[in-house]
């Protein structure tokens, strides 16, 4: 039995799509980037720019914050969106990936993986059923199914054995979803690694488990491009073209531009927002690092035809100072900033697929990003 | 011969008064706050808001913007207040008080200080001629003479050679200022301790000097509020009525409001941010440590009748959590609502003033306070 679908198509260009999900606290349009609230906030940045630059959706961490200040708790207080304050669309990872790159001592089951809280060490169990049940208690409009993460380059025997582990998975996190309010949704994840067979194989058990929506996984974990970008059209040739796709924890605009030409929807990564704090701007001609000496004196701000106010009117001489300084107000307004572009990017994206003009953006945007920065002054 | 006088005082109550003085970027309307911009920015606040919160002037510091970015690049870029886009009335402090304070190996000469940059290492000299010049760089609207400031308790002696050292370096940084555009100001500082006598003689020899305006310093450094108080009133006498009154440093929610009874016009202080960076919010209430555990579950905003969107908006939940996470969104609401509640005592001390019901504002501003903050939920 198909479960209802909120995904509605609009267009497509190539292989390049868009469309818009409509979930409980309202609609995404996609393609979409997802900024993370990892531990309840963009770090450093204020909700009213995250909606301001044009955001739709946002990521919230199962992990951190089952551990801090805890699922139950932010239940008591309305869910995350009213929590937060965001009140807007929110995805929540399962929490599986997190516990694999953060917690110490863990331990895979089939039942379930056990790990010690990086926090205060409290050992903590995580199951599908429990992740499922912390996703809805933190009201989450889209949750994931929990799957097994495999860093690569690996073993195939382990990418096998964590692929299968995650279809089996699925299948529980789908029947402890049951119980979901109408209108919230739950995507599966498929693994596989860099094999293409492995990466077929899940495809072909997830979509025949049967999820809202369906997610690559296990990318963007050390592997070269190609190989992403190789996996992505494998797996995208096996997923229902009605149904919405994201690809996990990705990444440079680049990547994302590839992605979306190999027909993915929806992204998130930290990375607006940690490589802000660490003094690099997204701008259209490439990163830039602004903490180079070649900016100190420099009057010119990082983008004078940019949308997003602070990029046209600060001096990359004050943004140099405050990020040499240590200024926390540089580390916030290039995270602003960077969100600001990404969103900038996808409006792009969406606007050349409706308009069937995709491939022009692409060598554009491209075109851009190789010319690089404007010369010193 | 007298200098030009830019403050206008429109009303008394008592010994309280509320006036404006008129700089070349802009009206100060006096008492006033000034929130401290010490390298560049107000810690963690972005502009917008500074502004948005009624400040009208703000402190830069010397010390630090001559050591990095440099007062001859801040000048090559216009200024401070369009270097960091403030652009708003601006008062710089000497440099002499962060040189006690933060650097090494200093050496205090008649002539000059010496000391290590606390940045580098680098070996320099700060004499007052080299400050009035670097103010003058920096594009201060209101500049500082050099003092020298003595941590109390202290002995009379030293406090002593410190004040006499004062008013000879008043009388230079006087005549450095001459050539100072017009329109900007340049204050004295009273020097003294706690030695009434002290207070006293250096408050006539820098009032027979004649600045534009006059500060009381060396007070906030360790002494009982009861000795602070007392050296205003005995400052205050010497000091003429139709010139602005600067109490460096000061302070406290409290502080300020007794000052403001003893006739001082302008504060400045890093309390309102470094507080809210340790979780401390300031309220009618008093202040309010948000990372207590009787918040952790309340949904309660810090204020409901607060004039500052995110004190009646965030729960107090939202923020313990973010405090307890330490996630920089926390430091940075704490922060800006703290700018704001500072501001709205300002402006309920102005316009208290301007109506004649100083003393009922003061009796009120007391008991909410006295209060403290709502029952635990």
């Amino acid at each position: 039995m198909s479960l209802p679908n909120h995904f509605e198509l609009l267009a497509s260009d190539g292989h390049a799509r868009t469309g818009k999900i409509a979930t409980p606290h309202g609609v995404v349009r996609t393609p979409a980037f997802m900024p993370c609230a990892t531990a309840g906030s963009i770090k450093g940045v204020h909700w009213r720019d995250v909606r301001e630059a044009g955001v739709d959706i946002v990521l919230g961490n199962t992990y951190h914050l089952m551990l801090r200040p805890g699922a139950e708790r932010i239940a008591a207080l309305g869910g995350l969106q009213r929590f937060t304050g965001w009140n807007g669309p929110m995805l929540t990872d399962s929490g599986g990936f997190q516990v694999m790159s953060l917690s110490d001592l863990r331990k895979v089951g089939e039942t379930a993986v056990t790990f010690r809280s990086h926090i205060d060490g409290a050992r903590v169990e995580l199951s599908p059923e429990r992740s499922i049940e912390v996703q809805l208690l933190l009201g989450a409009d889209i949750a994931m199914q929990m799957d097994e993460c495999v860093r690569l380059p690996a073993e195939r025997a382990d990418i096998e054995r964590a692929m299968a582990l995650s279809l089996r998975w699925g299948e529980r996190s789908l029947r402890a979803f049951e119980t979901a309010p109408a209108g919230h949704m739950l995507f599966g994840i498929v693994q596989g690694g860099d094999v293409p067979e492995l990466r077929q194989q899940s495809a072909r058990g997830t979509v025949a488990t049967g999820f809202h929506g369906y997610a690559i996984g296990g990318l963007a974990v050390g592997e070269p491009q190609a190989v992403m970008l190789a996996m992505i059209e494998k797996v995208a040739l096996h997923l229902p073209t009605d149904r919405p796709r994201y690809l996990m924890g990705v990444g440079t605009p680049e990547d994302i531009l590839e992605a979306v030409r190999r027909g993915v929807d929806m992204f998130d990564c930290v990375m607006p927002t940690r490589n802000g704090r660490h003094g690099v701007a997204f701008t259209r001609f490439g990163p830039i690092n602004i903490r180079n000496s070649r900016h100190i004196d420099d009057p010119r701000p990082l983008d004078e035809e940019s949308s997003w106010p602070p990029a046209r009117s600060y001096s990359r001489a004050y943004l140099n100072h405050l990020v040499r300084a240590g200024e926390t107000l540089g580390a916030m307004l290039l995270s602003e900033i960077n969100i600001a572009y990404y969103q900038s990017l996808m409006s792009g994206i969406r606007d050349a697929i409706s308009t069937r003009s995709f491939d022009a953006f692409y060598e554009q945007t491209r075109a851009g990003w190789a010319r690089g920065d404007i010369p010193p002054r």
